[in-house]
């Protein structure tokens, strides 16, 4: 198979040996491959893949056909259009997943829109409703809202019936997340005056998260998924204490097997129905060739781009 | 009735008129109350008391025999020996209690050792526990250990079956502590150097946070319960993250009714019975007279005492 390597930091297509399902696993023959931060950082040396992943073959999430399948798995699953998450390995032209961990992609979405769902949509549903908890009628605040989990998260606080204030860095896409279901569009200097919220879905770090402490409502819930804007904050104790607030944070990706299977399921019956009816659409930003990766991560790190990046991968 | 009352920051004995039980409380003789931190706020001007509680009359917890009954209340509660949280007002003669927060005392348990129990030991149990999620096996980290809640915590952590490390800014309790159940005694400035724990009982806030953040393990949850070192503490949210870590917090004082009976209604269940074993002990670093109110507060203020101070009240 053909596969972007990690090479000294810098990223290379080269021929591997194209991987054999186990006995519980399945092949996907990958059609696209979404571009997330893990990769940025993994191509910079950090945030190495967990045991049992491709080390040097980056990618969270791809999407594609299934082209072979373990000999225990007891579905029947060869030829189905899916898509998943992957402790790495994604972006390339064969990716060996779980069977258990396959979210099955509605008839009429495109490959490069199935390519960036899998992990924004799972890490947004996990975040805002598996530890965040949202319920109907409560406000949440999504900072980093342009991005693909930031887009993904807009879609489905607005589907569970919650009002959502999305912040961003700049006005420009103000618009655009309001066609997503935001009820209210801010930049982050803004946060500070606004209602007080039940959940903060946190995708940016310290520069947001310095102002939203200051805006909890009593049992607000703040959740950690990004830190691009800085890692180190100073938190205010008595405002945890007064308001009963817990702050918490995860990424999927260290998770074991049974618990992404957990994750999956409950994206299988809580949001593929809504992707079916279009009530949720992955953002696509640009779309590059699997060669051209390169270019992808750098489209990747500048900021002010709305939704995913994804690589377009030929079979 | 007698009552020690915040006058223009000062502590005063005054006559006020006794309280009449509503038709789901009941009003107790008190024999002794505990001091709590939140007295001395009380008493600076910080943290009024709830609405529905006396707004001058300090004190959180109490201990006496049941002198007046509702006429809904369904129990006869007449004259039994009793301890309670209260929004306020623990430092008087007779106390206004609903009855479904009365904790049942044990035959051979002093006065003295029964008003300095429920704040203590209810705090402790529900940070632990209920907030806390702490199980047989796992290490706590319990700072500001030799103060009331802290004694409280290291006997109810370790009848739990947990493996209790005790942080105290000195060294002077140790052996005491370690009497108490205590596994493992160090000095804050140690904390950075012992085995990862799975929940910290944060009693001291930002002087011994900044280190404990450093000895997470996965899955460690933070419940922040006091700050008096200080409620301003920088968090590195990569933590959080790569650990799936959560840091909550709270005051008991603040809950509704129901919330307090639930509490309550645990503490009956749990803890009582170890309490008539004397496996559970309420340690009283010293006691004094209602009229001596403000001579008690003096000594509560100081540090380096080991358990609860209380006020004895003549009937």
């Amino acid at each position: 198979m053909q596969a972007v390597v990690i090479t000294d930091g810098n990223l290379e297509i080269q021929e591997r040996p194209t991987p054999e399902p186990g006995p519980y696993d399945v092949v996907v023959n990958v059609h696209a491959a979404g571009i997330n931060a893990a990769d940025l950082l993994q191509r910079q040396g950090f945030y190495p893949a967990p045991a049992g992943w491709p080390a040097d073959i980056p990618g969270l999430e791809m999407a594609g056909v299934v082209g072979a399948v373990g000999d225990r798995v007891g579905e029947p699953l060869l030829g189905r259009r899916v898509c998943a998450i992957v402790g790495g390995g994604g972006q390339a032209t064969h990716c060996l997943v779980p069977a258990e961990h396959l979210i099955f992609i509605p008839d009429d979405v495109s490959w490069a829109e199935a390519g960036g769902f899998a992990e924004a949509f799972t890490t947004a549903h996990d975040a805002l409703v598996t530890q965040g908890h949202l319920e109907t009628g409560q406000r949440v605040l999504i900072s980093g809202a342009n991005g693909g989990v930031g887009t993904a998260a807009v879609q489905i606080a607005h589907a569970l019936g919650a009002h959502v204030t999305a912040v961003t860095r700049t006005n420009e896409h103000h618009g655009q997340l309001r066609l997503l279901g935001a009820d209210e569009t801010i930049t982050t200097g803004e946060v500070a005056s606004i209602d007080r919220v039940n959940l903060v879905l946190e995708l940016v770090g310290a520069a947001n998260l310095s102002q939203a402490q200051n805006i909890l409502a009593p049992r607000a819930r703040i959740v950690v998924i990004g830190v691009g804007g800085g890692s180190r904050v100073e938190i205010d104790l008595r405002f945890i204490m007064a308001l009963r607030a817990t702050l918490t944070g995860s990424t999927l990706r260290a998770r074991s097997r049974e618990e992404k299977a957990d994750v999956v399921a409950r994206v299988n019956q809580s949001l593929v129905p809504r992707w079916t009816d279009r009530e949720l659409r992955v953002t696509v930003a640009r779309s590059f060739d699997l060669e051209d990766a390169t270019k992808a991560y750098e489209c990747f790190a500048e900021s002010g781009k709305f939704g995913k990046v994804v690589l377009h991968v030929d079979q």
